[in-house]
């Protein structure tokens, strides 16, 4: 089956048609639609299917207990009314790319299997690669069941409905001491490649990352009575701060975003007593985050000191920086181009993503293709057929250097 | 019953011991009590009590039948965890006013009442002073009954749970026939009292009064990944509109607030592809409102034409201004202080009344209590007791004036 039809098959499944957009959940019907298409596509290939402790998938050529396999693959959920490249872009082309190798009767030396990473997007339970992170040992069980959705069904409760034993769920450092390399291929999440006109390319680290909550407090009042002066509006501080949070990030060559707000109590009458926003930052050291965040929370408490308003900055979370292998990558480019002269960039990105994840425990590495747009998380994002070619063309080269040196 | 003893009685009622503030809203328990309290006190003083046909109360003095009655009084609901003082002074200001006369063995030439207006906050349906707008035919029963509160209960059936008949309610213009004069008393809302040193004031007019709907659109994307440069962030746009608003209002005196925000997706890890900002802005008069409101929608529409953000804005309420009755105003002034040398001052106000209502139907006044926080709708509000017994004194002058001559 070509790329092209295995693209059209998947295209309808968990698609919307008020928005255009996926809603890809785990452990929902669509999901067991995406779950089903990856056996067929397996078995269609004549490799070994299987379903791991933790729900994810796997298609294996080669025997699974031998050691220093080759892996490929990405996930196949989605974010709330999500695109249809995040993650199965990476799925479908590891097919495709067997495929490939195979035209190319390649011989393979190392297992090679194909991976379909549960719960991603963690757009059910709020926690991104749980599939990836309770495999790695960084999610334990106990806080796994914790996990609840917005409907209130708890993440065991969710596998169990969708025929899936949530007490098996736990590290898997066996099947991870089986792997050599994992290599993930994905749409890139910005325009750098659509700037510099490659259609591929090879991820160096994705940027530390966190999360802060700023709470303006200032006084309730009435919005018709109460003189400009004599106001502790934390509306205005919350707006000073979002803009520069802005400049901030220009002037880093940073991302920073207040995409999330609450005020209370949210009256068109009343001037707000609390606005609570969320800045979401990332940059390509942690230096340069350090100076972005520091800046920020810089402006908004000189705002904030001169008009009233009390201001609690909370950092609700914190990923350092993630350095895909260095080896790897190298490997990676040397097949891809040459040695002294890469044809291929290394970008940064600033999205986590299960490869991310796995970094702590094997060699894993990533290959971008081409988004014009370089929209993400909505159905705007895209990628031409041509790079989606290109990219499945160096996945088998790579694969192909790696698995059959 | 003395003013401090009344008001110590009224106090406890519907009060929140969380907040502090006070949940007295329409049709409940807590205004049940406050109905209770009014009734008391009406009989207590020998009034003739009676509920008119839109559950507003009425304590009368002399023959209700009689026409050119002088009517006091206010309202005892309240918003959200609101302070004590905003409606209940007006009408505790009232019983004790009347006491006063009684004192000064005061000889009525005209027939006297004190009001309690029911729902004058619309803080359970939405819609403020619905009492004196169904009194006044500025609401229709069909209109009325398409009220429906925050739990899904519509205004008839909370009427009807409450004991009241919500068939019965309408335009009552024979009622409004017998008043010659309504005088409302009421804490002051600002600080204007405060900063020219008076304990009392004069209302010249309600300023008019506007609702905007700012709905600005851009794209939603990934705020890890997305470049700034690619980005069409809405939450920008609005954040410069807010202090654009702050700077209008400044410039004409006037007040504009952004004090309801809604966001989509309102995600951490998300540009938002909508935020949407309601402006509500006064200003003494017409012309200055419509500068400040252009000029906010000017530096809106700079900033979104700038940013790829599409902008709507709709005006979704207006009220133009209400002027009280000049002639009973230059009475009242009369009476306070002197034909050529006025000592109380004369001040707008940017908050709506039932005295505003009634103003279409019948001459009304309003006299303002110092209330040296300028803080409303919030328990912070207040009054001293000296300032609270020199506007009983005034009220009881005002009512000597008109009811006595």
């Amino acid at each position: 089956m070509s790329f092209h039809s295995m693209w059209a098959e998947l295209l309808p499944v968990g698609r919307s048609s008020a928005s255009g957009g996926y809603r890809r959940f785990a452990w929902t019907d669509a999901d067991a639609d995406c779950r089903a298409w990856f056996e067929d596509q397996a078995r269609a290939r004549g490799l070994a299917h299987e379903v791991d402790r933790n729900g994810n998938q796997w298609a294996w050529l080669g025997d699974p207990a031998a050691r220093d396999a080759v892996v490929t693959g990405s996930h196949l959920d989605s974010v709330p009314d999500g695109g249809a490249f995040d993650g199965p872009l990476g799925v479908v082309s590891a097919f495709a790319a067997l495929d490939e190798l195979r035209g190319r009767d390649a011989r393979l030396t190392r297992p090679l299997a194909i991976v379909n990473f549960g719960d991603e997007e963690g757009a059910r339970f709020g926690l991104a690669c749980v599939g990836s992170r309770l495999t790695a040992g960084q999610l334990t069980r106990a806080q796994a069941h914790l996990l609840t959705d917005g409907e209130g069904v708890t993440l065991p409760r969710a596998m169990e409905a969708a025929g899936y034993d949530p007490d098996a769920i736990g590290p898997d450092p066996e099947r991870l001491a089986r792997i050599g390399a994992f290599v993930e291929l994905h749409v890139e999440q910005g325009r750098a490649l659509d700037l510099s006109g490659d259609r591929v390319g090879l991820a160096s680290a994705i940027w530390p990352h966190g999360r802060w909550r700023f709470d303006f407090r200032g006084e309730a009042n009435h919005a018709g009575t109460t003189r400009l002066a004599d106001r502790h509006d934390p509306m205005l501080s919350y707006a000073e701060t979002v803009l520069a949070a802005r400049r901030e990030a220009e002037l880093a060559g940073a991302v920073a975003t207040f995409g999330k707000v609450a005020v209370e109590p949210n009256g068109v009458n009343a001037v707000p007593s609390l606005v609570r926003g969320w800045l979401d930052s990332r940059a390509e050291d942690q230096t340069r985050l350090d100076t972005v965040v520091g800046g920020i929370e810089k402006a908004a408490r000189s705002h904030a000191d001169a008009h009233g308003i009390d201001l609690d900055v909370v950092r609700e979370s914190f990923t350092p920086v993630v350095e895909f292998d260095h080896a790897l990558r190298d490997e990676l480019a040397r097949i891809l181009g040459t040695d002294t002269d890469l044809t291929v960039p290394v970008l940064g990105t600033g999205a986590g993503h299960d490869a991310g994840i796995l970094s702590g425990s094997i060699p894993t590495a990533m290959l971008f293709v081409r988004n014009p747009t370089g929209v993400s998380h909505s159905p705007a994002e895209s990628a031409s057929e041509d790079d989606c070619v290109a990219g499945v063309l160096a996945l088998a080269d790579v694969l192909e250097g790696l698995a059959c040196r």
